[in-house]
Parts: structure tokens; C-alpha cells; sequence
């Protein structure tokens, strides 16, 4: 099962493995062919892995190490994709100059949040921390490239927003991964999209998903931030299931 | 660690627990509040689930027990969300009524999709096996509740489709518990989202995320189907991965 070798480095077979692509002539006798058993040790952790996951704000600021990004993204394009289209595209922001400009789109995001809060609400708002900008030691945004040709559309033709979801799960299984080794993942989304794609750079088509820290986090719990903060509170599952 | 009684149920605290909700006073006494620390085989085993997830379409068509999408969808509800918002809606879909009505919303979309083909793909996609609606012994609808209070806005101003990414990262979840315990979810989009709405009765402001069928696989494999059948290959991580 062991597919880390002693530097933490995955070294399973990578999804461009030769053996992997096309026909189904796979080579059988590599490890990993015979279908794992999820046990309930597994699965317990797996519960943990959920309930301990958070959405980190507040980072100490040690470095990386450097293919740790790489790493990740590997393990990302695990991720479903509808019609294998693998829309997802990562950029890691690394240059001050990059880091700068994605500050600056946040803080007038923000203030203008902050405006629109109710005045009750106002207050509380401000005291949020809702960013690690000046402190995670990695930073990536996250896009989805809709003009893809892979998957050839299929799934697409009636909902091609799930272009957009199979980057969020791809993000997803990237979050989880890093969560597993130790590291803790924020998501921010008061940014401008338009803004973004332009200060990154990337190209005009491509759908801005999501800018990411990603470092250890300063603290760990089973209970989200704003629920600690007082923000909102965890919905009863049974409000959230109807049958039909 | 073990949060699953013998009769595989999740036995640990409901997200509604009022010892988890609100102020920050917990019961440090009870289990699981310290950090869980995941090993190197939980993290081979989590990329194992990764690795062999898979979309199933060939599903056995042995009943589940009653209470398994309830017990998932509570897992799901461990799910990251902007602003806490969990907008995410569970549909079980039951009566033959409203699978009938799923299947000819399915078939008509598939064959316009069929017709929409490049004359060169168009056999290859008539032989893909799309859905495994006649077989699945679970399905269910996901939507999601855009207009929600819940969250009080909070990161949906500038993105609004983060309450949509909320409502997938929730699918994601239960997905990945759903294999850690043997079951196969396939997830279908060939369908018309406003047809949908209405044939399951739901709220006309619920945005339609995906349907889903669930049960045990008939069949495990690491390569997608997709790729298996040669329709498209996994694309080489590296290139996904770019830097500012």
C-alpha cells in the first residue's frame, strides 16, 4: 500500500505511466493492480480526515518544500472530471510582484464587503480573519480552462458548468491530500475574477475557480472558524435530505 | 478512532450535537477532540481511494440498507462551504414515478447529445454506458439553495457560484465515503437542469448540481472507464501545473 518513498514523495505509478493509457493492456503485475480493501480503521480516519479538514486562515509562515505544489497537483488530477475533460489549471503565484497585486484586488473586495454588511452584522465582519495572504508560504489560484477539447463535450451539452466542478473537485482532492500530510488549505473568494485572471495573465477564457494558501496551520479543530467566531452554525444533516 | 458501530453506523457526535455548536465550550472529555495525526498508511490508503474512486456506470443491483444516504449525507455535511452556508439539498429519488421521469429526461437529452457528435465520435459515444439508472439500487438528486441566508452572504459577493462549489465539495465527500465502504456513485449530467426541477418538485430557486446513482460496483478498476473504452486519456499532471 506504501506508495510514499522516504523523502514523502508519492511514487506510485504518474497518470502519464505508459502502462496506465488507452487499451486496458495494463501491466498487471505492477503493485497497486489488485482493488484495495478500505477497512474500518480506514474509514475512520477518512471521518477524521472531514472532520478535522477546516478551511485555514492563519498559517505559520515556514517554508514548503519546493515540489510540494507539484505534489499535490499530482494527486489533484485523481479527481473526477466530467468526460475525463480535466479542466482543471493551477498557477502557483510566487513572484512578490503576483503576490502584491492579488493583496490589492482582496482588500477592495473587501472593504466593499464590508459595506454591503448589514449594520448589525458590521462589526463582526471586520473582526473576521479571512485571509493568510501575508503568510502562507504557498499561494495558488485555481481556473478552469472551458474551452477544453478534451472529453470531446460529453456530459457538457446540458450542463456545461460541470466543467467548473471538476476543477472544484480537483481542488478538493488536493485540499484532503494536504490536510492528510499535515498542512492546512484556505480558500479565498472575495476577489474579482476578471481582475485576477488578468493580473495573473492566464489566458481571457479561462474560469477563475478559487485563490488558495496553503501552509502548516497555526492551530487545529474540529470546529469551523465562523462557527467558533459566532458567524453561523453547523445545519442539522437531517434538514438538508427530502425524498421524493 | 473507531466511529462506525458494529452495524457500520456513524456513531460519533452529530454535526447538531449541542456540545459542538456555537460558543467555543466543548466537551474536551469526550473522544476524537484531540488533532487526529494521519500516518503514512493512512496517507497510501487515502491515495488508494483517490486512485480507484472511479464514476461508475454497472452497478450490482443489490438493495442498500435503508439508512445509508442519510448516514452519508451526514458525512456530507462535514463538507467545507463559503461562509458556512452548506446550501447543499439532498433529493432521494424513490418512487418509480420520479425515476421514470429521470430516465425520459436522460433519454432524450442522450439523444440529442448522440446527434450533437462529430460523425466520427458518434459510434464510439452510442456505445458508451452512460448511466446506470435501470440498475442503481440508491439515487438521488443534489441542488443547490443559492438563496440561502445561511452564511450571511459572507465570500459570495464577488462569486456568487461558490455556493454551487459548496454544494459540490458536499457530493465530493460522500463520494469518497460512500468507496471507502465499498459502494460505486456515478454521476450523470445529461440532463435538462429546468426539466429536472420541476419533475422532482423542488423549490424553482434550486440551482440543479448533478443526479446520482449509488451501489455496489459491478466491477473495480484503477483506469477510468472513459479512458478504458478509449474515449480520452488522463492528461500528464505537469501540464496542468503553471507559474507566476
Amino acid at each position: 500500500m506504501m506508495r510514499y518513498d522516504e523523502a514523502g514523495r508519492y511514487s506510485g505509478a504518474a497518470a502519464s505511466d505508459p502502462a496506465d493509457v488507452g487499451d486496458g493492456r495494463r501491466d498487471q503485475g505492477r503493485p497497486g493492480t489488485a482493488p484495495p480493501v478500505f477497512d474500518r480503521d480506514f474509514q475512520a480516519g477518512l471521518l477524521d480526515l472531514f472532520r478535522w479538514r477546516r478551511d485555514v486562515r492563519r498559517f505559520l509562515a515556514d517554508p514548503l518544500p519546493p515540489e510540494c505544489l507539484e505534489r499535490l497537483v499530482e494527486i489533484a488530477c485523481l479527481a473526477p472530471s466530467v468526460g475525463l475533460s480535466q479542466p482543471w489549471r493551477f498557477v502557483g503565484v510566487e513572484t512578490p510582484e503576483a503576490r502584491s497585486a492579488i493583496r490589492a484586488i482582496f482588500e477592495e473586495c473587501n472593504a466593499d464587503a464590508l459595506l454591503d454588511q448589514d449594520e448589525e452584522r458590521a462589526a463582526s465582519y471586520a473582526r473576521l480573519k479571512l485571509e493568510g495572504l501575508k503568510e502562507a508560504p504557498c499561494q495558488f489560484a485555481l481556473f478552469c480552462d472551458d474551452a477544453t477539447s478534451r472529453g470531446h463535450g460529453l456530459g457538457r451539452r446540458t450542463m456545461p458548468e460541470t466543467a467548473s466542478y471538476s476543477s472544484v473537485l480537483a481542488l478538493h482532492t488536493l485540499w484532503l491530500a494536504a490536510r492528510a500530510e499535515g498542512l492546512g488549505l484556505g480558500w479565498l473568494s472575495i476577489l474579482d475574477p476578471a481582475r485576477v485572471v488578468r493580473a495573473l495573465g492566464v489566458p481571457a477564457d479561462w474560469t477563475f475557480i478559487g485563490y488558495f494558501c496553503l501552509g502548516r496551520p497555526a492551530e487545529a479543530d474540529e470546529v469551523p472558524a465562523l462557527e467558533r467566531a459566532g458567524w453561523e452554525r453547523r445545519i442539522d444533516p437531517a434538514a438538508v435530505l427530502i425524498r421524493r
